[in-house]
């Protein structure tokens, strides 16, 4: 599916603009026109990016096929942006991104992802409503669309954020196997995390700095502040990552803890009964009446004596042989 | 509620100054006024800071809506520069840290805070008593707030130190959950200072290296002054972080080092008992009159015979059953 | 083994080209010549690359003997390129590689690897049924090339992806010492992929901005394309790693648990049958009928009085020992 | 307490010079004035530097009141410099450190410390028996002072270096808590020392590099040659810390190691007298001869075959349990 | 010990040159003098490097007396080179390192050496019978030489990378407390690698681009080659100390494996017969004919019931205060 608005340089606003009337749009240097696919089937795009709009096969490629880190390449009369629309549910398996492909000109601005896109359908909304957005130029729309993407990423920091201070809560509380898969789950997210924030930064430094024929000088101050957001966010999600790794050693130490608490209870039982069942059974002996005579001479005063020499030799020698152990 | 000083350039110094002054007072290029919000209601300062100071919209919505690292930005007339006071008392859960955001002219000084912030009130109170401060111009201002911002910085950094320092030798007389517990809080809190210092580091090395149009050149060295102090923070709070990381891993060893222990005592107590025990045991046994005549074979010599076998073939076994999945 | 195609300057594609006429060949600068040495005796390649092509001794000793991480030389008249062919299958030990060197000229490539490379076959065959490759220029023959392995790096890294969910599932349902021993082959495997991985990106970034006689200026774009592939499959790579390493912690962190299980077991077993086991052991003392006089005394009521006194005070004392040592 | 030597321009050394006499020193511009303060009280100081030497007040305070990570400031007609004499015991709590500060004039030296500081002292004497010293410029004395420091920061890093052989050597013949202890101490004294000998090197790097009015061009190779030992101090005292952290990895594995021959002796024991305790413990029963009438059934032969059958199918039972919690 | 060869420019080779006819040989420039220090005394050095050949007197105490990281300082008539030759033998208990110091001037190399390097050995037997590498020019010296230690290297890598991969067998197959002693030894040797490597390669790097007077500018690519090398070394060194850093953990993870599979065994041994042995202890009761009368009532009705209610309730209580403790 694609849609399209069309900002005539008069100050109209076209909602109802067929394929066709592209190229007119484009030859309005005055007006705005703003495509957008999405899941569109991959030929009837390449077909419009390549021959109505003209841009570079390996940009369309970029667009059309491929998956990527954020970038910005400059094609001069254009710019091709890619960035992901991230979001994450506490509790799921994982982070979901979806790419969006974005192409940036003087007068329009081409927008091309697989699945909507809240983020794009609220800005798209208040375009059709509110022509404003369109007086300020096809960078201004660029603006609003990353703005609004980015309040999205800061909900994905606060997620995760406060899933670690959950998990981390339960280490304590209740340590067990399922913790220590969220935990993996949590290390997963964060580093996807970083694998889209950490370039996306990047990309708006270059927005905010390079001078780009498509973006006006006085705009950059926009891009420029979503940078600083990104600073931020980048810095947190370092953060996380190190928390991440904490909770995980912090598990570790937990369990060994409570191991220790589980041993000495363990010794604690066994020290107590053992001396005194070893007692009790040494008076439970029989110095039996044999049921044969062969056995009589096993009940005599000798056999008692040796009895005793190893119940009491034995414990002595044992500590003697630990003690060369090196454990005592 | 925000409050206003405004020194004019004929040496008089004025502290209660209504804010429709405020204009007239900027006008003053000799003088220097200084406003402060304190937890103002968003409309009525952002009213002030658009009209009164003309402010670009985006650096108002910096300081009145959204949270942000450390940063300086260089609006030409005047600086925004945001920082932060912090805190952290021993025992408590996390750092606390007010943002506090300030406008810094040729000739004013705009603050603007949600709390109350302790040094600015030290900073503000030796302003209304001594015009000395005044006299070297509003960057002079902001250094000497920067420089008891700084004061609470080294506070923390030792307060975390020493809380180390404790958590340390606890580790080590007495290691519990509870401990382990505290060295996450102090992970997370060193982990949060870095994400105020690092920065703020930063915001303070262009203070003292660019050339800003409202700091006067001569003044720069000031900031440089606190630079320096700033680094040597970061330093030492990098060190915190290792230590930190070191005190759970150190734990990790006091702990199994116990459970060594605890072992070792378990082991000693059944390597002592359990032989002994067989023996008395040994000697219990009845060859029992059974009250049914079908059991006496289970009486007889063979069966002796058969007993004795077992209970010294049996100990054999396990040793090269052991011996052969490499236990020994 | 050596074969050549050679791309006419008037259009013509020969395949069966003798080593007698790429000297011939070399002149036309119109056409160009491809040479691809597969595990070729390295005297005769030796032969041809040092006086045929002309190659600096240095160069065709880097191509013949040694082993590199990937690199470009560049020697004004053409460029020696190192590149890997990897592959990975799940559940060998290790990455494999294959070298393979590229000398590029403004009218020829010539190929050099010890191993068949089936990227560099599947072009070859291409090259052979279409000579618009050829037509773009020898530098677009090396592009080609590059792109085809990069798509071998791409499943090498979703394959390690996968046996990595594959292996942290492993950990959470079946953790044993096989698991760490695969865990250890992966860390090794993603060790190994960033040995090739890092400076073959280095690589494409040099190709796609320095300025080389023997690469059209305007075919740098495509080499950019493989180089914004390689720097999300380095990102990707990273992660990897991260991975690889977070699931060693997790596996110990899940093994304490089950030992934790496991103690808690014992645990509880010993504490519900060590106390009701002495005290039937207490009811089976005999206060024996001995079987010689001397023995008598053993069994009176001082005896008996004294051994319920022991009974008590020990465990009594251990539990004080034990609270001594602060286990309790 | 300060003290000073002046070599006056002619040749002529005097020791005995009056706080008085600095002034007229300071304008011989071809002799060298040392002026050291030792553990001097602030107020004298402060009037000294300030004063006679016309010191900037914030490279006073800098020297005076505060600490400081190493630094070199350039105040054009005078360098500030700071740096650390440190010290470390084998068997004591930390590193010892103690700042000294140095201003380095076109023909002074003012050196500024709480504490004596032996290498200094030992330069002192030096100079005071030996003009060659001062003949060389101010700068020399500057130069001499730092190699002698470097002496000291040597001798720690191989007393580190030692000590963390002995500690790795315990490591694996007598583990214990204390080492644990010994461990962490020397994580913190490789953090101290990375916290002064970092930058420290920045500060010879600069002083080998930079262009300072005071330091004479030529001379710039002797601190090359400072700059290139710490540089190798650097890189063993990163080597150190990795070398810390891998002895503690190492703690934790011999400990394991130890509690895993402790188990199997504990497991050899049980596994050896469990089965055979039971056995001699099955032909103890009684089938009692009941002391009341009521119990007789309790002996009969269908309670003994039901007895059999519990002895039999208990275990059995616990296996297939054990089994399906996937222990066996 | 030193020796000396020197190529005439003439074309003849003197290998019996004695120490006067040094500064006659210094003044051919077609010439080429290679005096190479065994272990000669510093004194006898010192004043042939000194005033023979003239260099630096703080370069000369470079060389004789202080030890360094690989590096290369430029005097401009010569250059100083440290380097070191490195062996490392499978079972040692560190690498070996011998300092080599080289001066490089446009018709002379001067080697000093505490101890003999064989690599140096061979190259100087290779001169003595070829001409042709002293035709080259005395940098060809230093190439030749620099490149004959880099093949050891190359030979210390690959053990270090054979004793890992032995280490990492055993660890999986027989885990013991030597084996962590190795592991630690190995960590310490590719720390002691990295800190002979990582500045080596610094030194290559400038011989291969910078412009000394003494290296001709087309010998530089020579250099350049060995740079090739050390960067692959060093890469594969990085992947060595993470390989050893992994073996630790993954001894850990195995360790505490085979911990698992013991306490299953002995909590399944003491699963299977505490139940069956507390059950044979039970029907081992006497309800004894006590030796005395005032024991009577001990073997009553009551005594029995009550003795039977302990024996249910007791595990049972075990039970709950396990859970209430969150153990089950």
């Amino acid at each position: 599916m694609h849609r399209a608005i069309y900002y005539k340089g008069n100050g109209d606003l076209m909602t109802e603009i067929t394929q066709d009337e592209y190229a007119a749009a484009l030859q309005d240097t005055q007006g705005v026109l703003w495509v957008d696919f999405t899941g569109e089937e991959t030929e009837s795009s390449e077909q419009i990016l390549l021959h109505t709009f003209g841009f570079h096969p390996l940009a369309v490629d970029d667009a059309l096929h491929e998956t990527h880190v954020p970038k910005v390449d400059d094609w001069e009369q254009y710019l091709y942006v890619a960035m992901h629309a991230i979001s994450f549910t506490s509790g799921t398996e994982d982070l979901e991104a979806i790419e969006l492909d974005t192409f940036l000109g003087n007068n329009y601005v081409v927008t091309h992802h697989d699945l909507p896109i809240q983020a794009l359908d609220r800005i798209w909304d208040t375009c059709t409503q509110d022509v404003r957005h369109f007086k300020r130029g096809a960078d201004h729309i660029l603006y609003k669309l990353t703005d609004e993407l980015i309040v999205d990423y800061m909900k994905v920091v606060e997620s995760l954020d406060e899933e670690i201070e959950l998990v981390e809560d339960e280490v304590f509380s209740r340590p067990s196997a399922e913790i220590v898969q969220r935990i993996f789950t949590l290390k997963r997210a964060t580093l996807h995390l970083r694998r889209y924030l950490s370039p996306l930064r990047e990309v708006l430094n270059k927005l905010a700095r390079d001078d780009y024929a498509v973006i006006d000088a006085k705009d950059r101050i926009y891009f420029r502040d979503i940078y600083d957001h990104l600073v931020r966010l980048h810095d947190i999600s370092e953060s996380l990552r190190d928390l991440v790794g904490g909770v995980l050693d912090t598990y570790l130490s937990v369990i060994n803890n409570r191991m220790n608490d589980i041993m000495k209870t363990l010794t604690l039982i066994t020290t107590m009964f053992m001396p005194i069942s070893f007692l009790v059974g040494f008076y439970g002996m029989n110095f039996f009446q044999p049921s044969f005579q062969a056995l009589l001479p096993w009940t005599g005063r000798t056999a008692f004596i040796m009895t005793l020499i190893v119940v009491i030799v034995t414990p002595i020698g044992m500590v003697f042989w630990m003690r060369r152990r090196k454990w005592m």
